[in-house]
């Protein structure tokens, strides 16, 4: 195992990895920038360098200089955490050509997952279902029309620069297609530089739900059961679960399956997630694969028993891993929240001085933050402050436990998405495992972009 | 289902019991004296109610006034908790007499279980094996003497009216029983106004071990696994993990059955606890009996996934227990430390205001406390101001996370026994099982109190 590791990351993730480490007995070494001199991942890491100013690309992105730090350091390993440099091909590139060891796979798998596009045709190759679309640029509207015909309606139309939800529009019939196409394509072309479309299949009230892969250098990989992530607000996840309420064993069974065949047909490593649509007849379509660790990834510690960070060390480390499919359990039912420094109704950032932080406790409580009473939330970053997760023997129980943590969470001095989250909570089509990805504007108010 | 509770209790365990009944949808009254009108308990209870000066004969011990609070609030059942009014017979009696649902066993079984020399009469003619000794009081020094010889030395010598450790004697031979009987004598009817004296057997290098019962209305008694209590300070309990690392499987049945014996000898009902003496051969004596939920409960709730508080409320309520001794699971391990407003040298109380207070988070952490900052810890009470329980696959894993997690505890404003902690959960004696209830004078420092 390694003596010492350095984490290219901040916030909570960066303390989530410091706290595996030290019970593993690793050293570690954070980074951090001038905006996070007080967050707790610089108080718990045994040695902290200071990387830059609060601008992501004068510090957090900074490839040379994490390296830099590394060599110093003596650090052998290096943890990415997500988001950041997690995804970058090049800073694994880096790492491996000085010796240093990225937790995670190798640059080409990363590079290969990378592109959307690409990550598609990979897929299909290995037999993975996609969503039906094509995967070359469209020439002109009437090849649109064409394939649109093909596919079947409602499709998705996409700008391939796009992303997050930009640049997408769903079209019912050739009339709308027709008005939508050259719109976008122009509209493409002048924001993004990049007037390339694409269409596919438009699945009505998906769920989004994903695997968890572990794969280690000796050819084994396991998928550690699924998560429930439907839960979006601006296409990005509030609310995560373990296991989903919509699947059956079977469905299940086969997604693990389809992941793991996936993971090993592009010569996955380490932790990974490929994420699914999953339509109303539970059908299920490739949506992209995370090459690193989702921030979601302790809805699946906690129903698995399974340190998903240690175990990303110990592959990286060269170790097997040390069960097969059959030994690994599920027990319970897990429920993350996160809590976004952000306006509950706009989704506009709040930063500003957190002048009081109280977390919840008690049976089933599980927090995971980097802030503390003090702290200035700045708008340099992801304005996720904190993440909340419950267990329960049962969906029922894990869910009584959340409204009642989250009834008791304090965060003074900003705006938080907690009274959001109350009402998805609180919610009987949340109650009843209704969670499809437009959850929030069906069920609760329109949002303000799309 | 009850739809009102009255939690006849003050703090962390006020708090505890609230968790369960919001989580179940029972309504909660809260009562407090003038010192705990900060108090999370009160807060979070959806009503609550002064009940008069701080000092416990004053308020938490005022039963009249419980009854009163309930009678007037509509509350169909009181929860004791643990301490205070928990174990007295009169208060369970009282709440028989107006209707009102006790939390726990019936009156008489509370009594039964309150005298010491009673309970273990009972348990003898139950067929549970006691520390052998007498179960009269010893008419003189000879009969002292006589009686040492039958059951073989070392012998403790005890005062009947004693307790947590005063007016105990260790003796190795007629000559130290024969010099310290007369003076113990003298000095126990002079202190306590009852000079009656009793020999057992004295246990070297004894383990704390103890059972976790759970008992329906219908017949149905099961075991949930032991609890190790052995770390100790003044004769009280710092530090308690599940299962016990001094255990084999068999001792450990063997405990279980013993406890459920005893609880259907008694026709014992609801939460109970038999504290076991282990000795270094895994002979097993019976202690004493505790009638009402444990400090240490949540160990147990952390390996076997059940809401003891739940379970109480459920048995109370009439329900049949939803589960036979097989399915009762047995997963990883748990620790739970004590936090204690004291000098941890002396474990004098240390009264005063927190003025900073900080739970630590993460994977496998659980908190319970009902202060916060700004909060005065008053010497009206206990000085337990939170317990910190941390659970992994295995020991070695749990220790590892309580090792960091009470790193990141933070308390300032008062003296804790947070340095005494770490001592104990660094020792390599610790971390190798060898818990016996005399470590902390052996390992660390000699107490100053006997």
């Amino acid at each position: 195992m390694f003596k010492k590791l350095l984490i290219a990351n901040r916030g909570e993730i960066a303390a989530r990895v410091i706290r595996t480490c030290k019970k593993l007995g690793i050293q570690t070494v954070a980074v951090y920038s001038e905006a996070d001199a007080d967050s707790l991942h610089v108080k718990w890491a045994d040695e902290a360098f200071l990387i830059g100013k609060p601008r992501v690309s004068e510090s957090y992105l900074n490839i040379e200089k994490m390296i830099e730090i590394a060599k110093e350091t003596k650090a052998e390993a290096i943890h990415p955490g997500y988001g950041l440099l997690s995804e970058n091909p090049t800073f694994a590139r880096r790492c491996e050509e000085e010796g240093i060891v990225f937790i995670g796979p190798n640059a080409n798998v990363i590079a290969s997952m990378g592109s959307k596009i690409e990550a598609r045709k990979t897929m299909a190759e290995a037999g993975i279902p996609i969503v039906p679309g094509i995967s070359f640029p469209l020439q002109d509207v009437e090849e649109a029309v064409k394939t649109a015909e093909t596919i079947g309606y409602p499709i998705m139309l996409k700008a391939s620069a796009g992303g997050g939800g930009i640049g997408m529009q769903i079209v019912r019939n050739e009339e709308e297609l027709r008005k939508a196409f050259e719109g976008n394509q122009k509209r493409a072309a002048s924001f993004f530089g990049d007037g390339a479309m694409y269409l596919e299949k438009y699945i009505e009230n998906p769920r989004h739900i994903e695997i968890q892969l572990l794969a280690d250098h000796h050819g084994n990989c396991v998928y550690l059961w699924e998560r429930e992530c439907s839960i979006q607000r601006r296409h990005q996840k509030v609310i995560e679960e373990a296991p989903s309420p919509f699947l059956d064993e079977e469905t299940r069974r086969n997604m693990g399956e389809a992941a793991v065949r996936a993971a090993k047909y592009i010569g996955y490593t380490n932790a990974g997630t490929i994420e699914f649509l999953v339509d109303e007849q539970k059908n299920f379509y490739f949506l992209e694969m995370n090459t690193r660790l989702q921030v979601e990834h302790p809805v699946t510690e906690e129903v698995t028993g399974i340190d998903l960070v240690e175990e990303q060390l110990r592959v990286a480390a060269g170790e097997r891993l040390g069960y097969t499919q059959q030994d690994i359990q599920r027990n319970g039912h897990a429920i993350e929240v996160r809590i976004y420094a952000e306006d509950p109704k706009t989704f506009f950032p709040s930063p500003g001085t957190i002048t009081a932080f109280q977390l919840p406790e008690g049976e089933g409580v599980r927090n995971e933050t980097a802030v503390t009473s003090g702290i200035a939330v700045t708008p340099f970053y992801d304005p996720m402050i904190a993440k909340l997760i419950t267990k329960g023997n049962t969906r029922e129980e894990a869910i009584a436990r959340m409204v009642q943590a989250i009834s008791h969470y304090q965060v003074e001095g900003i705006k938080t998405n907690i009274p959001m989250l109350k009402e998805v909570l609180n919610h009987p089509a949340f109650q009843a495992g209704h969670t499809t990805t437009n959850f929030i504007s069906t069920h609760l108010y329109k949002q303000s972009a799309k």
